[in-house]
């Protein structure tokens, strides 16, 4: 069966049931802290064990899925949703009082950052995180070709907490049909919050950390590193364009070095005060199709896994954070007494 | 400095900031999968261990916090929420156009499920899951009596990826001042489906479910377990009543009894089907205060914990699922060729 999304009646939350994946108890190993092990399909000379690619840098000559490459990215090998639906026009859409089902129509790519097997987003030079996001931004011209996809997510998973079953440093990019809910979310408050004050609320927030200084974690020229202060998770810190601009693919090419300087001095300094933390980073941007300039910013989060999400904040949406935003802020700028 | 309920301008999203606990990123040890060891708090002869006892049954004498309970509340050692803020008179609330932050009035506390160290939720007798369903509805009753308090969330976190840092088996109970957001939803869900149909959305599923009989892994005289139809979880299971009724607490004998046979025997299936698995129980339930009885029909989450919530679930809300739900109650019922 191709893959399917299915929205909850009672939440109205999407999930995409992927069954090329495991299915019965017996497939699903509780590995109780061990990523995979074996020939890594990420490093030089295995090119051929993952699909075709779809972007590469780096090489000297034009050899695709050859050795030379720095950055590359290919279609995931166990994607969760697939461009193609040979069964879609027999499926169709289930739509009825109760159950929503809609073919999951999409794409779900890997960026491998390095040929290095044993890399970091903090081991890499200030360039390779530059081709990086360029890389993102070469990604977002070509899936906004695709008129059913109406939202590109980008993020990494770091650590076997943050969800990465494999240890070889990574991105992925995970292509939808619908505008996600949390998506729309974040453009409702940031929309309201411009209709009464006639503001962009980040730029507002932008202003307020700069004042107080408190929260702020870094500072370059175009970007601020700053922990929220609402931060869900410890040491939660977010990366924001001072200059205001609603779309991530927006980014230019002078913004693109400041942002790889900003995010590899974080990350580097994430991984020296940590014992091998476990993170996510999460893009956050407009949806595809349409124009949000007048009230969104894209931003990044990036979410250090020290804690664990669970029933509580499975019930209420809420989350416990057992470290003060400012306090968090003050140890990874290396204030004196924090 | 006294917990802290903060929102997210951006998102809604509210924190409970808890400064009582760990602070420092040396704080945080990254166990690559271990409970605390040492001598257990919830074990006889530790009742000491523990903040003063606010329930308890089974002991044939009136001692408090001795042995003989067969089960116990405890308020928690550690709480992300107090009910007296000694200075939420000077701190006030916070209130501005970008950042509210309002005391974290409320209530952390543990039921412990037996003095066995080594049992487990399906390792119980019948009576003893009845005992613990009759403490949670006591403890509902003394709650509400605080005005302060808007919503109760119960909830169980077993294993180390479940959330649960003490092995030894336990509930857990945490009270707050505002209707959670998530809660909020739900009641939005039912309602829009109750003016839309005239029906309770949940009796309708009930209908529907008993119908096509494929998502059902128990029924019993007085509910019905099903793997529901957009599953965020691989083998996710809802136990919801048959009998229309919005809160828990309101629960009958009856159904008490009915309740704590298919909990048992489903989490057994669980128990023998893998191997020690990680899960979270979630309780959803009515507002303490209002009648949602029109409307809304309490039920409970059983969520598997055997994927990983990261990246793109942060940055979208959907969930991934690699298990056909129809495919986890077959699996769960023992049909032959599941």
């Amino acid at each position: 069966m191709a893959p399917e999304l299915r929205k909850d009646p009672t939440s109205g939350t999407w999930v995409v049931v992927a069954s090329s994946r495991s299915r019965r108890p017996s497939d699903f190993k509780i590995t109780h802290g061990e990523q995979k092990k074996g020939v890594c399909p990420f490093c030089y000379g295995n090119e051929y064990m993952t699909p075709p690619e779809v972007f590469a840098s780096g090489r000297t000559v034009d050899a695709p899925n050859a050795e030379g490459w720095e950055v590359r990215v290919v279609p995931n090998k166990f994607p969760a949703l697939i461009p193609d639906h040979e069964d879609s026009i027999n499926l169709g859409n289930r739509h009825d009082k109760l159950y929503t089902g809609i073919p999951a129509v999409g794409i779900h790519e890997v960026l491998v950052e390095s040929p290095e097997h044993d890399s970091t987003l903090g081991s890499h030079c200030k360039s390779r995180i530059e081709d990086v996001l360029t890389a993102i931004v070469a990604r977002f011209d070509a899936v906004k070709k695709d008129n059913r996809i109406k939202y590109l997510q980008i993020f990494k998973n770091w650590g076997l907490a943050g969800g990465a079953s494999l240890s070889h440093t990574h991105c992925q990019l995970i292509a939808v049909p619908i505008v996600p809910k949390t998506v729309q979310n974040k453009l409702d408050y940031a929309k309201q919050y411009k209709d009464t004050t006639g503001r962009c609320l980040y730029c507002d927030i932008l202003r307020r950390e700069i004042e107080t200084k408190v929260r702020i974690v870094r500072e370059s020229r175009s970007f601020l590193a700053f922990c929220p202060y609402a931060s869900k998770f410890p040491y939660e810190t977010w990366f924001i364009p001072k200059n205001h601009k609603a779309a991530f693919e927006d980014i230019s090419k002078d913004e693109i070095v400041d942002l790889a300087g900003i995010l590899r001095n974080v990350i580097r300094t994430f991984e020296s005060a940590f014992d091998d933390v476990p993170y996510n980073m999460v893009w956050h941007t407009s949806p595809l199709k349409g124009d949000f300039n007048q009230y969104y910013h894209w931003h990044i989060e990036l979410l250090p896994r020290l804690t664990t999400i669970a029933g509580f904040e499975f019930g209420t949406g809420f989350y416990i954070n057992p470290t003060i935003p400012e306090a968090a802020a003050a140890s990874l700028r290396g204030d004196p007494e924090a």
